[in-house]
């Protein structure tokens, strides 16, 4: 299934696409797409809906976050082997893990650049979803913990991040820097998480081209290790690192500024479009 | 003020300590205290009640968490001139930011081991408790989003912080790690919130003394620096480092084993005691 949330921020509906691509909203049946309606139960039940009898979502209308109430954002540093060459870091020998504290947004929402940035960055990014509260889970079960993957934009400020004392978390937590979706799409659709082609463009040009086959570790992998050190709960997100391709790592190293477009997507998870905006409030 | 919430996990209310330091249950007047009960005009509300007419809270109670629907705990590291030359560290440029990923737990609830862990260690702390939404606040007017302080043992895996892979953040998110209160002490109880006292013992002997008047970066000059960054909300809760006496910075370094008793507390927001347990689940 591919779920998602619509309407303007703190009036999202839940909805689903239809075996025709077409939005039905779930609202009769749900008060809103978020950790409660994550678990293999509450998936089952939408699944068993007649979607034909739903009303269909409005044209036109704000994507929303695909879920709502996320809980924490955890994030996976260095983690495709040609990113790390490119970024010059030696591959980690365990999963580097960071959090995103901003509020998530949704796919198209415009990003505006933070007050006095000049290294706004982007990362498309493969995200995971977590379906219910694990610890100490085996890799071999790890992906029993999944509700299903979104497209994130793990956007990054690398003055931020690198420049004001040490630790990653300021470089990634500005307002408007963790767009997810368009879609929740669940586990079943994606019968490999480790063979989805991932790519980034900026204002029409390629920019990452990667695929999630050169993760240095795995979807089951971050699973089992993070729940190690920390228990995940449903509506916790992993976003699982970038492929290469970060302007960052270019040579000029290139940033966003006010005016850009960028269109990243997820193979089988749909496509994220974001206009930059400059600094205002 | 003195705020607190009692009782146990999932049913807490609460709960005000009157002139005589008996504490008054405040369920009349609000369903719990969250980040919608910290605002000044909030606070207000509570200061104009008369206590003496609220229901005394039932002897032995459970201390919860001071504050419900914690947002987000922001630490501070080596913040103290004299834990920096403790454990090594040149003092930072900029303050070392990272999460706290677990729930808040009650101020004497029982700390459990976390499974495979030989370097769980303890700090008690300053936190600060953030009232409203504020960006690029200006250090002058930093305090003027603070609701309150109140204890933190932000205790710490140092196995886990420091041996598997960048970031901290996984030595500092277990379950259980993060006992905040008793109290809330709103802040026109603390005339300057660095000219504190902090201290910890350990099955009765002495490990820590500190004072806030040691910080590197102060309470508002934290504020500000953050949120250049990260848009704080109501329910924030920051944390601001630790005193000398960790037991990582030892010679030979010491750690808690199940049966110890952890004393800590901060002048002016009352006292913690944690039994430490042997990992079960």
């Amino acid at each position: 299934m591919k779920l998602f949330r619509y309407g303007e921020e703190g009036a999202e509906k839940p909805a689903i696409l239809d075996a025709d691509g077409i939005g039905r909203d779930l609202s009769a049946h749900m008060d809103d797409l978020g950790p409660d309606e994550l678990s293999p139960y509450a998936l089952k039940t939408i699944a068993d809906l007649d979607l034909a009898a739903l009303p269909k979502v409005p044209e036109g209308v704000r994507i929303a976050p695909c879920i709502g109430n996320v809980r924490r954002i955890f994030c996976i540093g260095v983690n495709y082997s040609d990113h790390a060459a490119e970024v010059g870091i030696e591959p980690p020998e365990n999963p580097i893990v960071f959090m995103k504290a901003c509020e998530p947004t949704g796919a198209n929402d415009a990003v505006m650049l933070p007050k006095g940035s000049s290294h706004t960055d982007w990362e498309v990014e493969l995200g995971v979803v977590i379906n219910q509260t694990v610890r100490h889970i085996s890799e071999e079960d790890a992906l029993d913990a999944v509700a299903g993957y979104c497209v994130v934009n793990d956007i990054s400020e690398r003055d931020f991040q690198n420049n004001h004392g040490g630790q990653w978390i300021k470089g990634k937590s500005c307002d408007g820097f963790g767009p997810i979706g368009p879609w929740l799409v669940t586990r079943d659709e994606i019968a490999d998480p480790q063979k989805l082609d991932l790519w980034l463009d900026v204002n029409g040009e390629a920019k990452q081209r990667g695929t999630t086959a050169r993760m240095i570790f795995t979807v089951p992998q971050i699973i089992a290790h993070l729940s190690r050190f920390i228990t995940l709960h449903a509506g916790d997100i992993i976003t699982t690192g970038t492929p290469p391709g970060v302007g960052m790592g270019m040579t000029p190293p290139q940033f966003l500024k006010a005016g850009d477009e960028v269109r990243l997507g997820v193979e089988g998870l749909g496509e994220q479009c974001q206009k930059v905006v400059a600094y205002s409030k």
